[in-house]
């Protein structure tokens, strides 16, 4: 039985998924539901211990790539502070392109059924032997906890590669491979057969990002792969090691089937002398995936011409009060939002808008300084009892955040009225974590520059407007200028909900209203949830849809007398 | 009865031919099979005619556009070479900006049925009351003759926007409208309605060239239409008046149906004082779909971020002689194709290979130089009878391409050998037509820079290689190097045609192998027949496919607590 017939049934339930987007996964959403659950975490555990290194001796993460020319490694562990002395191949990049160029074609020979099967039992690989090594490796880079590096990074990312295959397939099936064609010209007929041959791009620049590596690097790499394109991924330097694993696994997978494993390689670079640039703009790239700051990312889309660009960077993410039924259940699920991971999601929310007026409740007006406190009490709540702050705060991913954070805290004391001064809290397991409670303003639209544009950490601002109006205006404005992918809205008023559902539509942004209970309200569900718009700066990457995967392949055709007319 | 309604079996008729891209259309190919063809053709000149203003008195096009500033029009006739004293309004670009992102909102909030419903009417009005009107103006400004404007620029190019509308469905119904969402997370179980909404770019501008407007500006219009955006049409200022028709049609069409005519506007400009690139760069451009010269093709699509850029340009258009069954048939069939409307067409052949060492046939080897000068013969011939010539050759747009013809000639005097002279031909019908036999150089590769990229009008190079594999590995690299779209082989030789079926496919030039007969060697069918493929500097505006249109809308979703639920 092939690969692909193998992986069939799973791929049939995602693509009726995909038709519906109702909920599914073929995966457990919780470690504890994963099959021998205990004995899997223990290993996992184990296989992450084995690639650490230690203040007496490097450990080398061996890749078997080509064209290496050192061994590089920079990661310092959130959760620790300490280094991970690990040391990743260091390659040269032209070697890198030349290798991956010359796996391109036979790949691109293969059948659409060998390549899907191929790339679904990668992700299969990942999910039975690597799942909870890649957990521990995403705790110890990307600083998230032990839930979310099992489900945000490792079962969810799973799910969006399967997502990008599904839509890979779909646009590869829409070109027939052959065709027959038969006109009259004048009096004598003419009978062609056509065939279409679907062409990959190329080589392919992966880039990944340090606090959320796998859920966009995953599917971006199925897209190009599923449609014949080879991968180059270029990792944050803080953020090695859960590519590395996986550039693994591919390599391992690809082999295995008879495939050059040079169709996925990993190009490092150190913070001091990156080479992100320089990847962008080579000769052989021609598509780049990005995942990162906005900055970099803007630069990206101007610059990758010819190579085509598929950006996911962030933006001011914004919420907008203006009335509730049970403004406390409101006001916890935006609590529980602003601090889960430290807010260091591209879909955390940080603007948050109130009409100077207060917010209409069962109960009457509830006053804008009043829901600022209120909110600031249920965050504050959250990070009271270290346990619980450790389960949803988790850790502080670079520390560059922390002198944000205090920058801004000394600034908003200046120019607004801190709401909720950051503090670190004492991580039960990891007594050395990095780690900070949010930081909280309350200020008014004068001190816009504070606000405009995504400030990455755990801050947020409760912010005065006119009316719910002037409040729908201002965050879909901040949307348009800076970028935004979530946003968030409270609101009985149906007219209102109407009116914000049209206006964050225009601005691009997601938006979810009235959710409160159990679910972060920013979580977005492969099969069911799109991503960026690409309607605003905060990047073109909708993960997934046909935009995503169908400009990665080309079609040329060739046709001929048909042999059985002539 | 809803237009959609009313279409729908044209729509599903054509939905099947681009899945299997077998032959169809709904329209007659040729004049005469048009229904009543002898009064719909005197009424269509009769149409063409009161457009036309004289000597004594210009003639103004009458658009009813805002934005108005003045009058402009430099159009000249190569049948007559006297200018069509015709003006069109000349508008300020911003207030068209202005008006078409008005138009926008309520055009994408109609249903997927509703726009293709207009859209497919709009065709129909061309088809069923303009038709010949617009086979005139094409034969007065772009120079086509009276069959290729009605085919080439008529039915063929209806064809076109028919099967973009077809893919712009499927890309736009690949998104469900709503979903109901289920999970549970804990104990508590979430249920969430969600609705996603195609968010259009904004404002397409439309560039169309001046030898083949209508058959890459109507389903470029058609992709940007149907996917909820406006657009602006701006003609090369030689060739305005076939879009002039058009933007007047979808203006009555979409008016008529009750939507915004601002949807579709004309932006002029002289050859003295262009807009383009003040286009290209405006803020509110969010689309551009070019056809016209490589050099300006390149130019946007280097410079039209954060627009989309879709391009067709042009390229060196190569065939590959290295046997034939038949060698006469195929001679005759490639010269037909050099002389239909003297390769001024993007598909049209220009750099002709042929080994050294002579092409083998049944009959034995026949030499290079014997190659070349059957050829030429075979040219000569179709150029020789007046009436043949006309309907063949047609007229030469630009006094450029005379300019440039020239020039060529006496270039390759000195450094080749002149197979075939270029001379007026007189036009039977035209006698002041503009006019030009082929010019035929025959060359050594030594010669490259002479044919080395586009040279625009009827001239061709017999190029000697070292042998038949040079020859292919020589026009592929003309296709790498300056863009190509078609291509052309002769080979009795199945391992031949496989290695250059492979190296055409990775060059990206549609391949044609062994034709002879009736059917013009570069002839493209809707439906069948890709068109760029987006692998070589000729452009990357694959006609049509799914990557022609999906990225023209975005996707947003807003999703809130299933109201059963709560």
């Amino acid at each position: 039985m092939s690969l692909y017939q193998q992986h069939l049934p799973t791929l049939e339930r995602a693509r009726q998924a995909c038709r519906e987007r109702h909920c599914w996964s073929p995966y457990p959403e919780m470690p504890a539901k994963y099959p021998s659950a205990e004995q899997a975490q223990g290993k996992g555990l184990q296989m992450f211990e084995q690639h650490l290194g230690s203040a007496q001796g490097r450990r080398r993460f061996a890749l078997d790539q080509p064209g290496q020319i050192g061994w590089l490694g920079e990661e310092v562990s959130p959760y620790t502070q300490a280094p991970l002395h690990i040391d990743y191949p260091q390659a040269d990049i032209d070697t890198l392109f030349e290798a991956a160029g010359q796996a391109v074609p036979s790949w691109a020979r293969a059948s659409i059924e060998d390549r899907l099967g191929v790339l679904m039992q990668v992700l299969d690989a990942i999910y039975r032997d690597h799942l909870f090594e890649m957990t521990h490796a995403v705790m110890h880079t990307a600083g998230q906890s032990y839930n979310m590096a099992y489900a945000g990074s490792g079962v969810n990312a799973l799910d969006r590669g399967i997502e990008a295959l599904v839509y890979a397939e779909q646009a590869m099936r829409a070109v027939t491979p052959t065709a027959r064609w038969e006109r009259s010209f004048g009096p004598s007929s003419i009978q062609l057969e056509k065939t279409y041959r679907l062409v990959p791009r190329g080589v392919a620049v992966c880039f990944t990002c340090a606090s959320f590596p796998t859920w966009n690097a995953w599917p971006s790499m199925m897209a190009s792969l599923a449609t014949g394109n080879a991968v180059i991924v270029k990792p944050h330097p803080a953020t090695v090691l859960p590519m590395a694993i996986s550039v693994r696994v591919f390599r391992q997978v690809l082999a295995q089937a008879g495939f050059d494993p040079n169709l996925v390689t990993m190009a490092l670079d150190s913070k001091a002398e990156p080479i992100g640039k320089q990847l962008v703009q080579h000769p052989k790239t021609a598509i780049v995936d990005f995942t990162g700051s906005v900055q970099f990312g803007q630069w990206v889309e101007k610059n990758a011409y010819p190579a085509l660009a598929y950006t996911e960077t962030a933006g001011s993410n914004t919420v907008v009060l203006e009335s509730a039924d049970d403004l406390d259940a409101a006001l916890r699920s935006l609590a529980t939002t602003l601090c889960m991971f430290s807010a260091q999601m591209c879909t955390s929310p940080q603007n948050i808008y109130v009409p100077r007026q207060g917010v209409r409740t069962p109960d009457g007006v509830v006053s804008f300084e009043e829901v600022g406190q209120r909110l600031a009490g249920h965050v504050a709540h959250l990070c009271s009892e270290p346990k619980k702050a450790a389960m949803i705060l988790a850790t502080i991913q670079s520390p560059q955040t922390l002198a944000l954070l205090a920058q801004l805290h000394e600034e908003g004391q200046r120019r607004g009225r801190v709401l909720l001064k950051p503090a670190a809290y004492s991580h039960p397991q990891f007594p050395q974590a990095r780690t900070s409670t949010p930081l909280m303003l309350q200020l008014s639209t004068a001190e816009r520059d504070l606000y405009a544009g995504e400030r990455f950490g755990p801050v947020s601002f409760v912010i005065a407007c006119d009316s719910a109006d002037d409040a729908l205006q201002q965050a879909t404005g901040d949307v348009r200028e800076f970028g935004g992918l979530t946003a968030f809205l409270y609101s009985t008023e149906e007219d209102f909900i109407a009116r914000a559902e049209q206006a964050y539509a225009s601005a691009g942004a997601q938006l979810t209203t009235n959710l409160t209970g159990a679910m972060p309200l920013n979580f977005a569900a492969a099969y069911s949830d799109y991503h960026v718009t690409g309607l605003n700066p905060a990047g073109n990457a909708s993960l997934t849809q046909l935009a995503f995967v169908s400009s990665r392949f080309c079609i040329a055709q060739s046709r001929r007398p048909a042999r059985s007319a002539t």
